[in-house]
């Protein structure tokens, strides 16, 4: 039996066809407002006529049911299994805030919490310190970072998240990867002490049960972020790049931490972009429309209106990202898709597992006959994708990049 | 996990019910004249009328994206899993010529090349030999044949094909396949010496190696093919019959010999068609209908016209096909089914990624409520049946061949 990836591998040609694949982020919504869902809410003459143009479908990112993160569903649209590669919760941390991750890192998701002595045992009473003001967890940060900057010759960088998190980097020669959480879940349970599952894992669990008593005489005045939790312990999964599997010369255009992270870890050039909104994206596409075959253009807006439970907000990027699609097509990509990671609907105020509209414009596309981007207009379309990792290759065919299988 | 085959064999019950299997080949399209397919363009009153009745919808071939040639789809629509059972190039190759091929035969696609002695190296100087007249192959062929008909206990079979093209058929005891391509894959460069990959394949590397010195002696005196370099070296996949599967006696009526080949790998028995148009196939379908549970019914040249670009031609064969039509039904098969193995669109002048409509009648079929049978049409269709390979089980079904899974 073929192994998928190889086998896509094994068609694929290279050509000087232009991709662009454009994420906006949490896309999806469900019923909300006079029980229109966010895009049909949204006034979008530019999607609508693009999508007459276009095959139109709705996509599962992982499957029926399924909610994912940001992580997963990502790798998916970028042509991977998405439930091949594990992205471990510490290396998704540390992407998400920007911490340049590299083989061989340990990655780590932290959190302050509290601890008390009761009985000569050390028992965790707050998992999340009162879950402390993100200023203060800054203040707290740059104290640990001062204090503990190299234990045993491995480099240790802490990098503030929100509220109680943070994310931990450990750089240094034989570590491995291979130690469970120390966080015992439970209040009025002690802190658990690394332990390597391994032997090879020996020297990470090492270093850490030093740092955590160094973080421990560091923190000690402090009165509720007096310790620190280690979650996620993991690494960079090894993901063969979109060059190596795919042919392609691929760039992101994204402002958030997490998705240049997200697309590093599949070999993208991140591209820079000057400024933060959809027209400094759109104007680096321009810029660099000559150097690569593939873009990954990414809008963060969407989802995070959705999170906060904005529908009208979430409407408005919509309408603003429709605005700037004739500046995509004015480039003539062979190939334009247009779809979300995930549904955010503004009535879950959450991501959700609610299938993604997708619309693949090219010359051989064979229409759908719909002239509405949304939910319900996609769910009559044509485009039978079932997985977000199928819509690559459906790409790729479509700019003329898949060789025939068999004869 | 049970395996799929095991799983869909352990169900099969025989019965007398009648199938018919009519493959289109190439049927499926792209916007080409006037924003229409081919079957879009094509008056097919009876098709229409037909899918009223029916379950309709789109069907991949192997997997959105994938691009198929006639060995992985036919396989598929024949119940079988397109990327469990690799058929060689070679394979392929002798079975288009009509060469008989059986278990323990090594099958190889050949090229005649020119070569040149270079500082007392031989080198490729056109992998293709000047693509030479398929006259002059044939007498190449010939001329080769008459001296080499034995090596050492082997019985070596040349078949003239299209070009620089030819077919080689080994037969003899202990050959096993497993030596790479002699084809250099470049000019400039020395044929690679047939080599074998385990030892099982030793006495095939050696019996090449001697064809290849004897084929260089027949043609030394040549001016263009004057060598010849072997490619696809392989053997017939084991691959249980649909009798074995699916407990049908199941009939091929084809006039082409890659088709007859495919048809006989899965142990069909391959009915005589006096005649090689679509009316001489309904004649055989007639004659031989009491004989047989399944009959696998091929058109071709819809693929052939597609290939050529000849958009009106491709047109003119299905309303061809559309008007014997009620021959078909007027033999009151229990399940009819109607779909393409692949795409093959007039604009592209290729095979194609496209899916491709399906149609199923039967007493049991829920209609789709679509009296049009054409790609957009098809979209619509409560058939949703995603592989090919998935198709079989379901035609089997509405045949009554299968039993309940479970209690």
């Amino acid at each position: 039996m073929l192994d998928r990836e190889e086998f896509i591998k094994s068609l694929v040609v290279e050509n000087d066809t232009k991709i662009v694949l454009v994420v906006l982020d949490g896309l999806g919504g469900a019923p909300f407002k006079d029980g229109k869902t966010e895009l049909e809410y949204a006034k979008t003459p530019n999607l609508d006529a693009l999508a007459a143009k276009s095959e139109v479908g709705l996509v599962h990112p992982i499957m029926p049911g399924i909610t994912p993160g940001s992580g997963p569903s990502h790798l998916a649209l970028f042509g991977y299994d998405p439930l091949k590669y594990e992205i471990g919760r510490g290396v998704l941390e540390n992407l998400g805030l920007g911490v340049d991750l590299r083989p061989g890192d340990i990655a780590i998701r932290g959190n302050f919490c509290t601890v008390k002595e009761e009985d000569g045992r050390l028992i965790v009473v707050d998992r999340r310190a009162g879950r402390i003001p993100t200023e203060e967890n800054k203040r707290l940060i740059t104290k640990l970072q001062s204090a503990i900057k190299e234990i045993d010759g491995v480099e240790v960088t802490f990098t503030s998240g929100m509220e109680h998190r943070f994310a931990l980097r450990l750089r240094g020669e034989g570590l491995k990867a291979g130690v469970p959480d120390t966080d015992p879940q439970k209040v009025g349970e002690e802190p658990i002490e690394p332990k390597a599952l391994a032997p090879e894992s020996q020297r990470l669990a090492d270093v850490l049960k030093k740092l955590i008593n160094r973080a421990r005489e560091v923190l000690k005045e402090e009165p509720k972020a007096n310790f620190i939790l280690l979650r996620g312990i993991s690494e960079l999964p090894s993901i063969p790049s979109m060059r190596e599997l795919f042919g392609l010369r691929a760039a992101a255009i994204a402002t958030y931490p997490m998705y240049k992270g997200l697309a590093k870890l599949v070999g993208m050039e991140l591209l820079e972009v000057e400024g933060s909104t959809i027209a400094h994206e759109i104007e680096c596409l321009k810029r660099s429309w000559g150097e690569y075959d593939f873009f990954y253009l990414h809008v963060k807006k969407t989802d995070s209106h959705g999170e906060d439970g904005n529908f009208e907000a979430k409407v408005k990027v919509i309408e603003e990202f429709d605005a700037f699609l004739p500046k995509i097509l004015d480039l003539k990509p062979d190939v334009l898709a247009v779809t979300g990671d995930h549904s955010t609907p503004s009535v879950l105020k959450n991501h959700s597992w609610h299938p993604n509209p997708f619309l693949l414009y090219s010359k051989y596309a064979i229409p759908s006959g719909i002239s509405e981007f949304s939910e319900k207009a996609c769910a009559r379309g044509n485009l039978r994708l079932y997985y977000a990792k199928e819509a690559m290759p459906l790409i790729l065919a479509n700019a003329l990049r898949l060789k025939k299988f068999g004869a």
